[in-house]
C-alpha cells in the first residue's frame, strides 16, 4: 500500500513538473513572439493552451483518486491538496501568455512603434519569477520561494514605471493609442503572472512548513 | 462518526456562504464607491479585504482537517475539493474589489470625466454572474450555474466596447488620457472578477455532475 502510494505521489510530481515545463516553454515562445511580433507563434501559443488545460484536469483527477483511495495524512494531505492549489495557478499563467498573445496579433496591425522602455525589464523579472518558482516546487527550496516573494515589488514597480511612459506616450502622440493600449494590457497580463509565480511559492512555503499565510 | 462528518460539512458550506455574503457586500460598495468617486468607501473596502483573506485560510484548514479526519469517499470529497478552489475565487474576487478600489482613489485626483457609456451595463452583468454563481453555490443549482457560464460572453463584449470607447476618447481629448487609463484598469478587473464567478459556476457544475471541465 505505502509502496503504491510513494509511486503515485512521484508520479503526480513528475506530472507537476512536467506541466510547469510546458509553461516554460509558452512562456519563452510568447516572449519572442512579443519581441519579433510573430504572428504565427503566437497563433501556435493560443492552440498549446489545450495541452495545459488537459493536463491540469489529468492531475486534479489524480489528487483526488490518491486522496480517496489512499488517505493520506499531515504532510501528504498537505502536499496533495497544495498541488491542486498550484496547478491552477500554473493554469493561469498559461492562459495568460494564449491572452498576450492575442494582443501581440492585434498590436502586429497597427504600425510598429517603439517598445515601452522598462518592457524587457519586466518581463526578465516576471520569467525568472515564473522558473523559479517551478524550481522551487521541484527542488521543495524554500529559500528560492521566498526570493520569488520578495520579488513581486519589482514586478509591480516596472508595472507602474510603464504605465506612466505610455501615458506619457498618448498623451503626446495621440495616433499611437491603441497600440499603447495593447502594451498596457500586455503588461496588465505580466503583472498577473508575476502574482500567479508569487502565489505558488506560497503554497510551496505551506507544503514546506505548513505555514498556510496565502492571500 | 457520520453525525459529526454531517455537522462539520455543514458548518464548512455556512462558512463559504458567509465569505459570499462578505464579498457581495464588498462589491455593491465597490460599485458604489465608483459611481460616487467616494474615496472613503474604497479605503473601507480596501481594509475589508484582510477578513476575506482570513476567512479564506480559515476554510482552507477545515477543508484538509476533514479529508484527514474523516476521509470522506466520492462525491463529498468532490464537493470539499471544490470548495477549496471556490474559495480562491472568491477570494480573487474579493481582491479585485480592493484593485478597483485603489484606482477609484487614483481616479479622484484627476478632474472628473464622464464614465464610459457602456460601463453600467458591464458592471450589472458583472454583478449578475457573481451574485448567481454565489446562489447557484448555496442551492446546488445546475440550471443557474450554466446561465453564468453563458454570460461571461456578455461581459467580455462590454470590455471590448468600452475599451474601444476610452481608445477614441483618449485620441480626441489627449489630457483626458490619466483618466481613461484608469477606467481601463477598472474594467480589466471587472472583466477578471466576471472570469472567476464563471470558475466557480464551473466548480459547482462539478460538485453536481461530477464532470471536470474546468478551463
Amino acid at each position: 500500500m505505502r509502496q503504491t502510494f510513494l509511486a503515485q505521489l512521484e508520479e503526480l510530481n513528475n506530472d507537476v513538473i512536467k506541466m510547469g515545463s510546458i509553461l516554460e516553454l509558452s512562456m519563452n515562445e510568447m516572449i519572442g513572439a512579443l519581441y519579433e511580433k510573430d504572428i504565427e507563434k503566437a497563433k501556435k501559443i493560443i492552440d498549446r493552451d489545450d495541452e495545459i488545460d488537459l493536463l491540469e484536469q489529468h492531475i486534479e483527477r489524480e489528487c483526488v483518486n490518491i486522496i480517496a483511495k489512499q488517505q493520506p495524512l499531515a504532510s501528504d494531505l498537505r502536499k496533495i491538496t497544495s498541488i491542486m492549489k498550484i496547478i491552477t495557478d500554473i493554469e493561469r499563467i498559461a492562459d495568460q501568455c494564449a491572452d498576450i498573445s492575442e494582443y501581440i496579433i492585434k498590436l502586429s496591425k497597427y504600425p510598429q512603434m517603439e517598445e515601452p522602455k522598462s518592457l524587457e525589464l519586466m518581463i526578465e523579472a516576471m520569467k525568472k519569477m515564473v522558473i523559479n518558482t517551478i524550481d522551487s516546487f521541484v527542488e521543495a527550496d524554500l529559500e528560492k520561494a521566498k526570493a520569488v516573494i520578495e520579488a513581486d515589488d519589482e514586478v509591480d514597480n516596472d508595472f507602474e514605471k510603464i504605465t506612466d511612459e505610455l501615458s506619457l506616450t498618448m498623451q503626446n502622440k495621440p495616433e499611437l493609442v491603441p497600440q499603447c493600449v495593447c502594451y498596457l494590457m500586455i503588461i496588465k497580463y505580466l503583472e498577473r503572472m508575476a502574482d500567479h509565480a508569487t502565489n505558488i511559492a506560497e503554497w510551496i512555503t505551506y507544503i514546506v512548513t505548513g505555514d498556510l499565510t496565502v492571500g
